[in-house]
């Protein structure tokens, strides 16, 4: 057993780390941190039964976490997550940062990105991004992982290897993205209140948000020129699930670019290509590490459009920062990671 | 033309009235008051069009408002209103108070139930509970109106006709209901964001709910003797709407109780009482100012099932609010009223 | 008053027909059909209250109706709709047909769009769309009017004056629409259950939507050179409401394409461009015969993108229907159409 | 590794068999049957990865499937399921019947509920209702079990220790119950298509479900005397959950009852008694097999009112299956199934 902890866990994300966790046969979770919540056990927090309703909350103490764990997820906001990381990398503790501080590998583009300074920049030559079925290799001798952002995850997974297979063009690449409501965590604020969103659809932070330069940064290290993205995300009335349907052009036939998706992703767990004419649902992959994808093109019109769906707390968060620990200590990536959906 | 105010207009009964109010042909809206959005347009800061789009929200100076306005709405917490409707019942401007501030006969009453010191109990003496089908008369005559509890509302129109008449006992109510999120206003916390009330569904203030006593009020003042109900409160993943389940015991047939109450509602436009057998919808009364009620009855457990359904925002405060003003005015009750549901 | 008919009027389009005529001052309605509920009441079918609460749905005999009205609504299929429109129309009755029947000028398009033949391609030259801010001059004069799909109107009312003023693109242009489900019709299918649309988001039809050749169609004849259109339909698990996000390059500025929309719209009712930097939401225009516009630029990567909301089934759909027959007959188009939403 | 087969497999329950079988460690899924999905795998129907992705749908032909399975789950309807039952019975392949042929003991009982004739009387004296931590030492001796309608799970738990122990009166009970639309089935019919269950939320069958029977039996069976309950259902614009809101009068006081009953389910996985104050809430228990009960008590009015919620679809169906098959073959109870919830 390793053992692990989850440094911020009454957010989603660290909500739903311990919920995947609870079925994982070798990650023993050992530590779970909430200011508010200290003292209290997770089933009279949150009506966790299982294995872990004991366990209780604990004060964020490094020094403290540090005695009882082999690896922590780090689900605190960028700009805090950075100093735990360095902290605990320093002891000789994984870490998987669910933040942004680790993502990026310009630290410029971060700085100007989140609008904080980074004080470890030799942490982030060290950091892998996690998205794992592209940097599989990677992860498995990495000590710390910046785990990718949701969006990023659902559209990434389809046109990182498009791009790198110069089957896709690397400009003109236009997405809309529509998240669930718990993409914008446990935030208390009027715009995310029941009445506000329920019945409810509307864009946000068009040509804005933060997800955008990651998305950006990764194509173009790919592509070995500078790809841009023109990113306009909304807000879904559901709890969980990213929807991205994408707009590229494509330079071989449809036919084509779907078996080389197949085929690069054959023999993953988790991602999946659709056969064609498929309609990828969000219902499909709710509460699963999955990510499906499908191919579509208007060949009258010459576009290429491509549909890729995640649940954006786990493989777009949780899910995916289990994966990588699975990656980082040589176990099986799906170790624990459940692939049938909550389908209602 | 009469020109008519709301105080404490950005809520969700303030937002109601100005709604409802868009078209009715004698009320003109003259104020709108709310301290954050002082300065603002209607249509800036809540996408009204509609006449009263350029409508700007003021800060709510009494001494102002009373100049221009015959009447007023008034859609602030419990203690503010009485000092509002102090002010301006002593200037000859009608008011009718959407807070609890006026249903209560009984002060002390009042004051144990909202732990607040009543400053101006010779106003309640004058004051009338502005349960519009039931207490049409006295509304005619009325300066104040208490404007009844959204639960109240729904729960008390079935009863009241059948207590009067002596057709139910007095003992034994109980009443489970289910409120659509906006009864608990534009309330920022986190037991109200959308991810925690969609798929959710729980009670709340069991045997503890501030709308048990008015309730037992006025039912005991029909009945003439103490009647008793036990009020279990729940919170439905919806926008709007109230239905209520009420077990009660009749004192005579189904057949008898229905008929009673058809007729007693026969020429009210609002309340209809259905064909035995049907089941009110929430969504048959949505943005109406309707309350629909069936009678049920398990005869082999000789137990009377009484359903109740109304849309909380309407007919449950701003709708019937609007009706009572009607009334004050000497026009017709429905005027302006909307009686067409928004069926999906 | 003038009297007219729904034919059709069991589904969502007919009941919002008639959900709206309810306060509308000069048409009177006189006729409502629908096989499956011939003989009974508006009242005991769907709860409507108000005045036509009495109405009986009639079967839909043509002869009979004629007597009865001067205009008629038809909310029957394609192809249905135009042996009744030719009826209606040699009796000099004005007719607003809310199926694709007279939607579009290129007869073969809609033949092998629709796989239905047209057998009144006379009709068709007579015919106007209803886009009715668009065409309220030929409206004006018309008999008969193919009034537009949802899509197409959220979608048309921002691109046509853009598209006319040689301000856009008219390659290059994307659509990523998402429609409540209620766009849908009534329809008893699987994938239409509540369970299977609750918490899930789906793409469907994708470049492959029979609203596409009817938007290039009316595009094109303004452009005065063929225009394309990608078009992506999703499926919202909301019951009403249409946003539409839409990629064009711009040919001149934000600001410049901006004041340009505003003035186009500025003595419109329904229309309404918001400041720049707004966002539309779904929930400003339910209920409401309302779009709303909103232009956004990305213009580190040249993209513009537009959002673009209405209600589906108001301006969508219903709603526009009324303002034209509003047209035809020479009344204020807005007369009896609200425009206040229901906020939540 | 033990095979076993779901016959009736594309209904809720039968995937939410499958669902929960994944992560199961000695159950192996063999078979599953699907008149309309033969000859489709598991991942092409409903999008399922995992290791029954490739699982093939049969034509359910009970001769075939015996060859393959030590033990069946029946999801098919009342009437079918007997017959299917007593071929299984008969090769000594264990049963859990979902349906409700084998929930009665009383013979006439059944037959006048559900309207269909039961030719094998002599299984129903075979028969043990699954009622998990009821019968729990019955169970293990049985080969066939009547697994409990969903609303009879969610409001025996609570109430059978009562009776039993002597605690609540066996008249006047009242259960209001709420129930996820699911509970419905894969039901294609407008009634529960999305825009009429959206935003919408009615009573149905009051007075006539007949899940009161089934209560009812087994009440009385413990109480030794007769006990009613008056049954009113509701359906919840939600997929999954059940809440039962129970009244019934007690007959000591509440801690002794709560204590009582924390000590009855001491040590069961899954039942959960919460402390005084707690409100169980529907998402509390979303997608996990568990049941958590909390009492309460408006002692002014002497009412005890239990609130109980469960999973329908997990412990109210199909993980209650899974809890009965474990006990069968002598496993752990909890082997395989989910504590933690499906939180947002």
């Amino acid at each position: 057993m390793i053992p692990v902890g989850v440094i911020g866990a009454s957010g989603y994300t660290g909500l739903e780390l311990i919920r995947l966790l609870e079925r994982h046969p070798v990650f023993q979770l050992k530590v779970i941190t909430s200011r508010d919540l200290a003292g209290k056990s997770l089933g009279e927090s949150f009506g966790f039964q299982g294995k872990y309703r004991e366990l209780i909350f604990e004060e964020p103490i490094p020094e403290v976490i540090a005695e009882k764990v082999k690896a922590v997820f780090l689900c605190v906001p960028a700009g805090t997550a950075q100093e735990l990381a360095f902290f605990f990398i320093n002891r000789g503790i994984k870490v998987v940062d669910l933040s942004a501080d680790f993502r990026f590998k310009n630290v410029e583009l971060y700085q100007s990105t989140y609008k904080i300074t980074h004080r470890y920049p030799q942490l982030i030559e060290k950091a892998v991004y996690g998205l794992s079925e592209i940097f599989a290799e990677e992860i498995k001798d990495a000590e710390l992982i910046g785990n990718p952002g949701c969006y990023p995850t659902a559209i990434l997974l389809p046109l990182i290897p498009l791009i790198k297979g110069g089957l896709i063009e690397g400009n003109n690449i236009i997405v809309d993205a529509k998240s669930g409501t718990s993409g914008a965590g446990r935030k208390v604020e009027t715009y995310y209140s029941f009445c506000e969103v329920n019945e409810d659809f509307k864009a946000y932070k068009v040509a804005s948000h933060r997800h955008t330069p990651e998305m950006e940064e990764k194509l173009t290290f790919f592509a070995g020129h500078r790809v841009s993205v023109v990113f306009t995300p909304h807000l879904l009335p559901i709890n969980r699930g990213i929807l991205a349907t994408i707009y590229v052009k494509y330079k071989a036939s449809l036919e084509s670019l779907h078996s080389y998706l197949r085929d690069f992703y054959r023999n993953t767990p988790f991602v999946e290509v659709l056969p064609l004419g498929s309609y990828p649902r969000i219902s499909e992959v709710r509460g699963t590490n999955s990510c499906k994808i499908s191919l579509f093109e208007d060949k009258e019109r010459a576009q290429g459009i491509i549909i890729s769906v995640i649940d954006n707390l786990a493989k777009g968060a949780s899910g995916q920062a289990i994966q990588n620990l699975n990656l980082m200590f040589g176990l099986p990536e799906d170790m624990g990671l459940p692939q049938n959906p909550l389908f209602v």
